[in-house]
């Protein structure tokens, strides 16, 4: 049997971790927060979730909701109230102010500006504070801002669209609709939640490709898309060697960061015509990507989703630099002929990467596959 | 609203289909099926399953455990009684003998001997007969039987296994243990369900394969486990070219039938060693394939699995004849060098094979996939 009380904390921690997401496309470089303010009788007095960074936290929205009632109250929040001025003071201040008896939150703070002095300030003022509800999923929420603040990298997602035989083009190179409307909406939604969008090349030069979020595709209400197109992701543009025109739709579509090997001289052009140029060779005419998802990191990118040929995805994967494969697959075989999913030649058993499936599901026609390695 | 009367048909129905299913691995080259006797108050008092060919069939075993109780009562059967007289006396007589006063049949039998007349038989006597109660669910539970008396062709399933990226070996060869125990387990079930198991001498030789059931693996209780090895499925092995000596395990195993071009005056060699030769040339140095799955379906084959590599496996697919895939993906990349999952090279998308998935489920830390043509 569980414990009743422990039960009712992780109900009121599942709202705050609903409201939280609501932020899933828009707090970014910030964490996706919510919070859930309890009245003694069990009643919900205030609900609040941070929308955008520079604006109020998640506590400040649920307090102001609350009033009076927050006093000798319980907050939930999915994340360790923050201790430190920002742009907006420091939420355990205002949790304090408020009067509130009780805080739960669903995770220590990984910024080591917060780190655990949140709470513990909270407790020193005699408030009774736990931590760990519903942990794994509020993690989930943050996965890339944790693994920023805890790794000074942001989680990379690449995202593959294949056949059942695993491939993901012709050897011609066409490829166009492989999966259906629902996956690409799915594609859609991971791009606006992600702080960066990553390609190369070939993918920009053979499919013309914007890699640009389009609110009108993203099949979530009006809040969403409105949030969504108000704080598109930055497109990174993999480049070594300068082949992507100016003129390119890519570049048409707004500013982009452009990571070469070499400026060529050509650095000021692409400056001029409002792009950054991020020149980070590794010696063998590659861009060192280890390095640009550090420079991306440190420029606050918390998740960066690949959508590459096999060429670069796969040299992401050799690299070892990849935390997470979202695959759609459609069913049709495209035949042996047909490109890889990967470009990773291996020799032997012992050298195949071992994954773990962490979720299977159908995308309308398609199904989607999530695997991270084991 | 459902009607109650409809759903206590589709519940007693069900039963019949569980019962049904305990002959999964014995009743080739007869359908399997159920049947339940339920007296007026609701009471079931006969159950019964057919287990072998030659033996009762399922309304016998009903009927005797049901004895006097059987007058006035309902019978449930997953497949219309027979009428003809085979190497048991047809059902139909036995149920109007019994006295029952309703019958309820899932399906038809699609076998020519009957179809219709056993339902018409007991109409005629005065019965009231009704078909079409869980018809899906039974017509999946005897897919190869129905095929076969439709069309003279047996229900070829094609089991593949491959790496998330959709290899099945690495370019050398080396394959063993992709999948993990739960996986091959589930394999064996699907040997043991089938009348043929049919693979080619590439597979045989390299991977000494015997292509056999064996029981202690199959994971069911000990009364399947016993039928199943009392009825091992006809292991056929395509050697266009009689490559594959008879020292080789799969031939030591016990007898087998070989498809070939020509005999090259071995044939004699063959039978000599208890196996059949069948030759079966379609004049490109190839076995014809769609004539070899006509002659397994004249000797009775309801289900043959294909369990070869990508050329054999690939030249059903090429030629229209697979049914459905049954694909166990192992969470692993092989990579971009190891071998596809079918010889198939396609040049354009409008060529590539539309299928529909029907299932994907966990087995172990793999996943089984099915699909068919869409």
């Amino acid at each position: 049997m569980q414990d009743p009380a422990q039960a009712g904390d992780q109900a009121y921690m599942a709202r705050a971790l609903q409201l939280a997401r609501r932020g899933l496309f828009s707090t970014h470089p910030n964490p996706r927060v919510g919070c859930v303010i309890v009245a003694a009788g069990g009643e919900i007095v205030g609900e609040g979730w941070h929308q955008r960074a520079g604006e109020p936290h998640a506590e400040v929205h649920a307090l102001r909701q609350a009033g009076e009632r927050a006093r000798g109250a319980t907050a939930y929040v999915t994340l360790e109230p923050c201790s430190h001025h920002g742009r907006t003071p420091p939420c355990a201040e205002a949790l304090l102010k408020a009067g509130v008896g009780r805080v739960v939150a669903a995770m220590q703070d990984p910024n080591p500006l917060v780190a655990g002095r949140g709470l513990g300030l909270l407790r020193a003022a005699g408030i009774e504070v736990s931590s760990g509800v519903l942990e794994q999923e509020a993690r989930e929420l943050n996965v890339g801002f944790i693994r920023r603040m805890e790794l000074g990298l942001p989680y990379v997602r690449v995202k593959l669209a294949m056949s059942l035989d695993g491939r993901t083009a012709m050897a011609s190179g066409e490829s166009q609709w492989i999966t259906g409307a629902p996956a690409r909406a799915a594609v859609q939604r991971l791009r606006a939640r992600s702080s960066v969008v990553l390609s190369g090349a070939d993918t920009v030069l053979c499919d013309n490709a914007r890699l640009t979020v389009r609110a009108d595709e993203l099949e979530v209400d009006a809040e969403q898309a409105a949030l969504a197109a108000a704080r598109p992701p930055l497109r990174v543009l993999v480049d070594g060697q300068l082949r992507v025109p100016l003129s390119a739709a890519f570049f048409q579509a707004g500013p982009a960061w452009v990571a070469c090997c070499d400026e060529d001289g050509r650095g000021e052009e692409y400056r001029a015509a409002g792009h950054e140029l991020l020149r980070l060779p590794r010696g063998d005419g590659h861009v060192d990507l280890r390095h640009l998802l550090a420079e991306l990191a440190a420029a606050g990118a918390n998740e960066v989703l690949v959508e590459a040929g096999p060429r670069l995805a796969g040299a992401f994967a050799r690299e070892g630099l990849v935390d997470e494969y979202r695959i759609f697959m459609a069913p049709q075989l495209l035949g042996s002929a047909a490109r890889p999913l990967l470009d990773w030649p291996l020799e032997r058993m012992s050298e195949a990467p071992q994954l773990t499936i962490r979720d299977i599901r159908a995308v309308g026609r398609d199904w989607q596959i999530i695997a991270v390695p084991a």
